[in-house]
């Protein structure tokens, strides 16, 4: 942590009570940052978008992607007013930026209603324990078209 | 399971080849379907979009929710050609579906490349044993917010 830490961890903490007094969702916010600029921002826009995803960490990669023309945050780091949710770390691991600094953790989000634990404790269970039942079904005609993809030649991975 | 699964299940697996053979991203697909009507759909576009967060799941959360006009998918089914990976599922738990059903595994996406099961490693541990590097700061200064948001008289929660 140094000095330039801070100023970006107290952005993404402005961006989430701003987000929240325009009434644009819970509060939440997120700044990405790279060579020290700002390449994306976002705050919770959950209830004014109609949008489950659009938590303040997605808003911001979505937008430093956008910005950076690049579906990667490599040499980027990503300061988030309070500890990722689950759906929000796992966008952050598909990202790939090099740093997370975030400021109030999931008890303190528990504590005003937001149950991110609860998919904590959800994620790691065996399918037939969890609390959204979930079944398996043709597997082998998935499967063909993961094959069809192995043997494609001009792919783009990601 | 019955035939109508099948045949949902069927779609998202066809959403799945027809985005690959576009050239839109990896090989999933997915279909929302509420009260025997088909209410979104997606397909992976990580890499023709630069956004990782677009997964076959979340695109067609998003397009549910869009067209329910909702921030819910209460009452919808959510089929998806391939197991949903950790980002996705979170999203799946924000949005609150009735049910899942999925063709092809992690298991069977890990064997094209797609390591979602390393994503589901990381997340259950301590954060100072993560890959991605992350700290904590300024937690007194993000815990102000939630207090202000505890105090809102018209919130939205979700």
């Amino acid at each position: 942590m140094n000095e330039q830490d801070e100023t970006y961890l107290r952005m993404a903490i402005e961006a989430s009570r701003a987000g929240m007094e325009r009434g644009d969702g819970g509060p939440f916010g997120c700044v990405v940052v790279k060579d020290g600029k700002v390449v994306g921002t976002g705050n919770n826009r959950v209830t004014s978008t109609n949008d489950p995803t659009a938590h303040a960490e997605v808003v911001a990669i979505r937008d430093a992607c956008k910005n950076l023309i690049d579906f990667q945050l490599t040499g980027c780091v990503l300061y988030t007013s309070c500890e990722p949710c689950p759906m929000c770390l796992g966008a952050i691991y598909w990202a790939r930026p090099d740093r997370i600094v975030f400021a109030a953790t999931r008890t303190d989000a528990a504590e005003v209603g937001f149950d991110d634990q609860l998919i904590y404790d959800e994620l790691p269970l065996p399918i037939s324990e969890r609390r959204i039942p979930t079944q398996q079904a043709l597997r082998n005609e998935g499967v063909d078209v993961f094959k069809a993809w192995a043997k494609l030649a001009d792919k783009v991975r990601y």
